[in-house]
């Protein structure tokens, strides 16, 4: 029986669907499984103490202002900290090119709102971050999609599709989701280069920069474009812009993104935030300030690298001794992903299926495609579970595809 | 100079504009300001010490599960928290039917994001709330107007109205913002029986419901509506869809609301809300739960009542004094708003021009209406300031007016 409302949905969220990754974190309440869905940071690594100290100070001090409404734009002295600590990347910026935003997811639904027009056709890479897919499907965009190799989007492909006019590239250069791919310091120059010359402007989706776990830090979009148009002691206004997240560096419960912009730009995210959800929480953002300050964030992010690190060593080894051949994945240099692709004739979704019996869960690659492709390929988290439970999960998970694998070549030995 | 980001604003985002009310709540942060702008509750009625304990004890109890991510749908004790207190009223409510939401302006942004299709158009009052005509301009939605008494919407206009097919009803029964205007209960029933009639939804902003200051409680559209639509022990799936928030009776700096609509409107709104933020804050909704839990709610709300009471009744007295001759206004039994009307002639943003100059602010009225019509009103906030506060800026106010009024009438008999 359908109700009056459920007759009069939008024709264009008929095709919306929930999220593949969203119903397998409902997997992960299970205690007994092992999750390498989602995009969980470790719970170990939550500087509760810390917190906990910043809601008192804050509740103590300014209790009447953090629970009461405030601007859209943010609270002030959060927008200078991240202008601060953007500025030591060469880029000049002003506390007015800051947006908070209720997580990055946000800032990806408000460029939408802005910017994207039914039937305007965006370059993304193959396979790219799902949550922008999802973000992007009420404002009705197209895509034009750019395969990758271990160094990033492939640059003739991305300058044959910016000839097409796309109305802006949507990039994740560092250790990318799903892919766990980084963009080289090469191809960052040629990109900028190419978005300059065709006048495409450039959104960089950088949540995972700052976690790296070995090699040289490289410098971002927006600070290679910065570099392209600097002018002397003018706040930055080029062709780029740049959102990041406290989720994986502080904690994804406190939903607290950022979006760095023009001037006019952020007017337009404002107002289109007024109307989404007035501003981000007050007390949410008084506590962030509180715990971040001091230099404490800098020193935590020392802690999580290393305790990632750590983790994604542990699946690397396990997967070494564990998957059979036919099987291969990324080496990721930071962030909180690896990619696994499986023989051509293997459906991810039907080893999850499998996998869940085992009591281990991970997400199918399929949903990062834009393009209907990807059915044999899959995103593993390394960040979420101890390295015990790492190793354990991929014995099981390698026990599965090698019984799936033999059947397999049974079956075509069979027929 | 223009960017080439802000060269490419998506056409339907053009005529947004930073509203009016956001804009004020920055004067709000002049300290020598009586502002009678905003929506803003006394922050004496804030329950610091409580959110304080409550802060304390999730951090304690359960600071990993506060700081991580979290279901779209919200945490669990508080949906049966809100499933339980709507069935206070007599609507059989599971906690499957509740979402929460980032405040109950992102409840209008999903709304707008799962219902609304270009050129659809809503019913709606004259005046109405701004928060949704700004929620709803980048689905350009449409609008039929239906004008207001004392006692709410005008029957027989909702009957004309309704015969075009609006998409679905948008109503503010309670203490409407920003009339301060409640629906009879006569007329309640009447537009319920419309509604079902006509095939036509509806949907129930109700922030204030529970901030009545004289009378007695009315009937929600929603328990009016599972009344018709009655099925013995089945959980209500009716003709309407109810939101609310704890902005009001709890504190809007933690940004919290809900929706309360049948199972399948939840999980498109769910999916939109996936794209949107992913969740809302998992910390913000425990300490929330942790505040409301074992009846405090219900007791804070009695002394929320009784100090906007008194502020509602120090701005009427001081109106009553200060006010000239020709100037009328609402005696709203609850909420946060009264509605003022001044001579067809004057026009409420000059009024607040030559009113900031005296150091006290209020919204002029044109922007709550969809139709271009209400350059002579004007909203008034008596949540915000103490009584003393109060009386003070009515009085320069009235001054004001008092001036402007005479000018108009020297001008016309000089004329």
């Amino acid at each position: 029986m359908q109700t009056r409302w459920s007759e009069r949905f939008a024709q264009r969220t008929h095709g919306m669907r929930s999220s593949a990754v969203r119903e397998l974190l409902k997997l992960t309440e299970q205690p007994d499984i092992i999750s390498f869905g989602g995009g969980l940071p470790g719970p170990e690594v939550f500087p509760i103490e810390r917190v906990q100290e910043a809601c008192a100070r804050v509740m103590e001090d300014s209790g009447r202002l953090a629970l009461q409404y405030s601007t859209t734009e943010g609270y002030r002295p959060l927008r200078e900290l991240i202008a601060r600590h953007t500025a030591r990347y060469g880029i000049l910026i002003e506390p007015e090119h800051v947006q908070l935003t209720s997580g990055s997811q946000q800032a990806l639904d408000l460029i939408g709102k802005v910017f994207i027009n039914q039937g305007d056709h965006l370059l993304v890479e193959r396979p790219t971050y799902l949550g922008a897919l999802q973000a992007w499907r009420p404002y009705q965009a197209e895509y034009a999609c750019v395969a990758m190799d271990n160094d990033g989007m492939l640059m003739d492909e991305v300058e044959q599709e910016i000839r097409g006019g796309p109305k802006f590239i949507y990039a994740l250069p560092n250790f990318q989701n799903p892919s766990g791919v980084t963009l080289s310091l090469d191809r960052r120059q040629r990109l900028i280069e190419l978005a300059d010359h065709y006048g495409v402007p450039i959104l960089e989706d950088d949540p995972y920069g700052q976690l790296r776990y070995e090699g040289e830090h490289l410098p971002s979009l927006v600070s290679l474009d910065a570099r392209l148009h600097a002018t002397d002691g003018a706040p930055y206004r080029g062709n780029v812009i740049y959102i990041s997240t406290f989720s994986k560096t502080l904690a994804p419960g406190l939903r607290l993104g950022w979006v760095i912009a023009p001037e006019e730009v952020i007017q337009r995210l404002v107002t289109a935030k007024q109307g989404t959800d007035l501003h981000t929480a007050t007390f949410n953002q008084m506590v962030a300030f509180e715990v971040a300050r001091g230099g404490f964030l800098d020193q935590h992010i020392k802690i999580i690298r290393a305790t990632y690190r750590e983790r994604r060593d542990a699946m690397l080894h396990a997967m070494d001794r564990h998957f059979p051949d036919g099987v291969t994945w990324t080496k990721p240099k930071g962030g909180l992903f690896l990619w696994v692709t499986l023989p051509p004739d293997l459906d991810a979704a039907a080893v999850l299926k499998a996998a869940v019996s085992q009591k281990v869960a991970f997400v199918p690659g399929a949903p990062f495609f834009s393009d209907g492709t990807g059915h044999n390929t899959a995103r593993l988290n390394f960040s979420y579970s101890k390295p015990e439970l790492i190793e354990e999960g991929i014995r099981r998970l390698g026990g599965v595809l090698k019984s799936m694998m033999k059947g397999k070549s049974v079956a075509v030995a069979a027929s």
